[in-house]
């Protein structure tokens, strides 16, 4: 609910914030579908663009329950703006993110299995296969472990990401988190990290693995950003 | 069938067991949505609040086939009162939990693979990552070996759970039983019990894994139980 | 085609073979769902009450485009009977059981991973989980190497479980074999080999195991196919 | 688009490619039916019978929007000759597959899990299951790594390929190329590919693994190639 303090979304911004209500809606769909998610774990966020705003996921409700109004717009302090539901617990550190990088126009963020088991670890996922330079054009990084709530999860999201070409950090003994210039990118992102997380797991329980050659991750990352797709 | 000699559901129970046999059924799909069940194993059930009946899965019926008529009403003895099937041959092991703990409205065993696999070492899930602290509060004990079909599981499960966060116990050799608020809660710590269960087998897999702090433990079990959600 | 040589079905079967088709065409849907098979590879058999014959999955058809008219009737000598289809490849193999085992009325046959895991190494499944003793009484064993085409298969399956309570076998660098007193029987053990399969793999990996108490064994076995189900 | 300079699909032909549209449009959920593709990776082309031309899949698309218009038709120098989109960015791969082979009439790419972890390792998956022998006839070899783009791929596809009964080459850090008579033919390697990747990947954790013998590896892939079946 909107509380008398919060700001409210202004009237230019109305019909964005409807369609990214359905668009962020729907991209929680993408979540279940390549198995990222557990049941009510994981959330996706998009920023309102030309405004201080971010659409996203309410705390703790069900996958196949999720429609268009669930979903939370809130300032970029995590304040609710508009919405019946309370935000993801993690809106703190999509705001962060967004507050940060303003090239950042959508965040994701799940448990999914083989990317949390390197998390856990508290290990980088190694370069080792042409779709993970394509994707993430070098390893994937560790950040910091992180308590839920405050601006921490944020900073070290942003703190790892600095330097680094790869849109999806392992958060110590978390989970995954990724960004993008919009939230299809950033849940992009987060099912490759799975995926590239799955084939690589694999492929060192049959033996020694070595990372790809850094002209050849780069050659490889330039084509796929700038050439792939249409 | 109800038996001579069995008690009957009461007048005042009439409609409360009516909405719980379509819940107790409706439950049952989440076991299959997230593969913790093979063929007709797993079985869920809930307590009639205020009165000693409990509403379960009839026994060796296939999960496409069960309608809330299928559900069997028993007493906390586990004997038949309302139902046209056979209970689950868990159905002792159910009815003790509830005789033992009246603040558990809800009880699911599965032999979902990966926590089975625990269970079969007799070997506890150490508490590595937050989505752990968060509904386990710990890690997930291990319970005795019992044979199905007395009061052995039903005692060993309360006794495991005892002094513990977890609502879910990996019964040695044999597979996981869970308990919460009512079915719902007990069906989700089933399905967040596979999920940490798969987790952290992979992470193990890739190299030694620590336990989260107790501090960090105790605050994130602390934040999910009580802000986390609607 | 039926060719001029051929038996053919006796009129007081057609009823029942075309039960059977119809029945044994849809436990081809278990094998999918159940994520047993590949491709085309997998087949199921059930034989014909009172008749020297058999009803099967014919060679190489998808299972998305089976029907019950494409299920083949063959002798129990693997010779087409009735059917517009090639029976399956394996048919000599499930005519060999038939043969030999008077109380088997259903056959199936899958390449399931996991179990297909363990006939590759030529490795007994131990029966260290109680879902396992339920179901097989003991360890799932391995069957010789075989070529298929012949008697060969059909033998061994025969030979090795000879002295087992075991419905399912694996036939060494090739996959599962499992009978049944009725299709759906041999279907289900095929269903619950790989889950033990998969489970026994997955717990091995993380340490020693060890196989229940052969009293535990006996126990379990006797209630599960005693007591379980309606 | 069709550009000025680029051949265009000759009038006697049109028949045809409108049928490869939708075949290949078709084949495609193949890939995602048996779990072979992340988002938008993996692509499948089929050859254009009596004319230099292929139909492949467009670059970037995601899955469930693939129509049969939007497919591409290339010659066999990967130039575009019809379409609305820019073909896959593994086009040149297949082009020079379809020139170096006129045998061949349909090319399938993915990076699937399994099949790309031993790539990843540049490892040939030993024959040690009669699945792998009827389909592959032996290992499953490795190609050289090679940059996406040119000619590099096709040529490691092509001469790897050379002197080998595998329809499929794992190419070193990458993924899978399978080639195949007709489209449907290269689908189908790849899914088994997947397959036996999967099933050797866990035979060999549990220990030591035996490939089959010469003579029965030549049995059992002669009699798949030419008894299996309609």
């Amino acid at each position: 609910m909107t509380t008398d303090t919060s700001p409210t979304v202004p009237e230019e911004h109305h019909g964005e914030v409807e369609r990214l209500r359905a668009h962020v809606c729907a991209l929680h769909t993408e979540l279940t579908r390549w198995n990222l998610v557990t049941w009510t774990s994981g959330n996706v966020s998009a920023r309102v663009p030309g405004a201080d705003l971010m659409v996203i996921k309410p705390s703790g409700v069900s996958y196949e329950d999720l429609s268009p109004e669930d979903m939370v717009v809130c300032d970029l302090d995590g304040r609710v703006v508009e919405g019946r539901h309370k935000p993801s617990s993690d809106t703190a550190a999509h705001a962060h993110v967004y507050r940060a990088r303003p090239d950042v126009g959508g965040v994701a963020h799940t448990h999914s299995p083989y990317a949390t088991a390197w998390a856990a670890r508290g290990e980088a996922i190694p370069c080792a296969i042409t779709a993970m330079a394509d994707e993430f054009g070098g390893d994937i990084p560790v950040g910091p472990f992180a308590l839920i709530g405050g601006d921490d999860i944020g900073r070290g999201v942003v703190a790892t990401l600095d330097g680094h070409r790869s849109p999806a950090v392992l958060m110590r003994g978390h989970g995954v988190f990724t960004v993008g210039a919009n939230a299809r990118a950033a849940v992009k992102a987060a099912v490759m990290c799975e995926d590239v997380a799955h084939t690589i797991h694999i492929a060192r329980q049959g033996g020694p693995l070595h990372r790809l050659p850094q002209e050849h991750i780069d050659a490889l990352h330039d084509r796929y950003q700038n050439v792939y797709g249409q």
